[in-house]
């Protein structure tokens, strides 16, 4: 934790646990007789039960979005940039909530929490969740915590495309829905680079078939090679340009023979493959970007994607980041697109940046202020 | 072999050997006591010597260019769609070589070969190249051919910056230098696709320090990664959108829990990562994305493009692919920018395609037309 915490931040967040004991299936069959659920929650949930919001994490993310955790927690939430008092998700007037999903490791029930039914560790036989799955899943958490509706929904990247899950699945419960960085379906680029991700952990011979826990090993080069891969569709070409343009590390490009050159930007990768590939659940991350892969936001309505967002009653606020090529602005054109077609409220915006796909993660004035206008229209006025 | 060879094609092509038995220093200080160049040749030199052209390949390319070689080579050489009689690069006319870069794979001296101090495969051993020793190699070569100018010098890709590289270091050896797909560096974004291809080679236990033939092993899973990898980057998104779209080679997205999801380029991706790992040398591969990593046309100038072009004499022909984002229209158009600054001689085109960086590679009527039509001055006349 920092030793003092700063000036608009949530302060010290304890994350919590809901455990449910009825069964819950999965669209591909499988069912889990029970199960937990961790999430955070920031600001108060108000006695009308009208100021409730919910974010929604990206494949990397977790339910620590904003605020510090006590002990040694230097980093603030993944989304401190916007959730806080007097910030655009002002939780001051806000209830946030945010939850790790199912099948994460970070806490909710995954591959790496323990199988009830075999007292082992799901392992590579956690059942393969899919974005609709999570959505269900987080409406159960919403009953939970005796919340009917959300204020709003929204999230960025997978988040994002989380949330326009939400409003096509429970209509009635989403009042307003904020799409960043998203798509309605991977191009053959996108899951092609999951693919390389994905065989990379799958190729490393500490996989075991899924089941690296119990053989008491960990991919960490398989996750560390995923994770280089993954970071180099969120940043920008120029961005990258600009921050570590063709500096070497130390030394000149004239070393005595075979001497290791590095280019800053390698050793950044490097690092940033590293620093994941202990931290995160190398069969959480299959999970994850298969869930990517399969997700279709058009897919129950044959590809047409004004007709699946048709039944839509929220209000939407989609926006894209020029530089990102992982989800470029024309995704979120589609979406909009397909929005204005079904006759929905659709405010879209092109947030002008050198940060790539991150970009919703990363301080903008241009982001900042156009989301901090659009939430007052969030929650009671 | 074909068992008919096509109209057009050169035929069946023998690859030669050239021994240099005088020592070859690299730039970076270390040196060979002896090495040999396999190369092709297609054409007769003329009794002038004013008709020959030098072909240099790509990151993967080899000596084998153009037509087939006997016993089971069903494919014709890499570039066999500009390469014959009547085809751009017309063999009637001219005299075509290809060498294989030293530190390849593919029969001229490099890890895969015998380091004639030691007895053992050079393995891990042989020296980095970069771009300039291969223009010194390929001088000697041309000498010991009787050679004593290029009517041109071409290539894509790396072997366009090859091309450049000589027009630079070479000036009155090359008349005319045809860079297609090329770029004078590589950006951040570049190298980091270069140096998660090497990560995954270098992380593969079977890599051994890259001694892997001494140790009787081969990398083939990361060897596969970092060629689905670099493949990806040779394709476009749009490309790939059209070929593979978003089918499954088989399935439904609702099969059973934990069954395999294979995304048709998923299964291509790993059909062409499986196919090349068997078929190229991991230390070659280590050295090749080094050396383009260190390519700097303008590194002996302070980064100032004109400048190191101010001394070139060729005509030059710059070309680009609309839909290649590796070395994207923009990188050629600094060439050709620098080019008219130093007041050369330059045809630019920028080619319509959805194919990519592998534009250079693939049939396109706009491409092959620009090629056959400026090849027209190359030669005699």
């Amino acid at each position: 934790m920092s030793e003092t915490i700063p000036a608009g931040s949530v302060g010290v967040v304890t994350p919590q646990i809901a455990k449910c004991d009825t069964p819950f299936a999965f669209t591909n069959g499988a069912a889990l007789s029970s199960h937990e659920l961790v999430y955070e929650t920031y600001g108060e949930l108000n006695s009308a039960g009208d100021n409730a919001v919910l974010i929604c994490h990206a494949l990397s993310g977790s339910h620590h979005a904003a605020g510090f955790h006590a002990g040694d927690d230097r980093r603030a939430g993944w989304w401190d940039l916007a959730i806080g008092p007097g910030k655009p998700i002002d939780t001051e007037r806000l209830f946030v909530v945010c939850s790790n999903n199912l099948g994460c490791c970070d806490g909710s029930s995954g591959p790496n929490t323990i199988n009830p039914d075999t007292g082992k560790p799901w392992g590579g036989q956690f059942p393969q969740p899919q974005v609709q799955d999570w959505v269900r899943s987080q409406k159960w958490l919403a009953e939970h915590l005796g919340i009917s509706r959300w204020a709003a929904v929204m999230g960025g990247s997978l988040g994002g495309m989380q949330a326009l899950q939400w409003a096509i699945d429970f209509p009635d419960w989403v009042e307003h829905c904020v799409a960043l960085a998203a798509a309605p379906g991977l191009t053959a680029q996108n899951i092609a680079f999951n693919e390389i991700a994905r065989h990379a952990i799958l190729s490393d011979p500490d996989w075991y078939e899924g089941d690296y826990l119990a053989a008491g090993a960990l991919p960490t080069r398989g996750v560390a090679l995923a994770r280089m891969v993954g970071h180099l569709t969120y940043m920008s070409a120029d961005g990258m340009s600009d921050r570590f343009g063709r500096e070497l590390r130390e030394g000149s490009f004239t070393p005595n023979d075979n001497a290791e050159w590095v280019f800053q930007v390698e050793s950044y990768l490097r690092h940033q493959g590293s620093r994941f590939s202990t931290q995160f659940d190398a069969n959480t991350y299959v999970l994850m970007t298969r869930a990517l892969d399969l997700f279709d936001l058009a897919g129950e309505h044959g590809g047409d994607l004004t007709a699946a967002l048709s039944n839509a009653q929220a209000k939407f606020l989609v926006a894209s980041f020029s530089s990102d090529w992982r989800f470029p602005p024309q995704r979120s054109i589609e979406i909009r697109d397909a929005l204005m077609a079904a006759g929905k409220s659709v405010t879209y915006a092109n947030i002008e940046t050198d940060n790539g796909h991150d970009g919703f993660l990363l301080p903008n004035s241009h982001y900042e202020q156009l989301l901090s206008e659009w939430m007052r229209r969030v929650g009671p006025s």
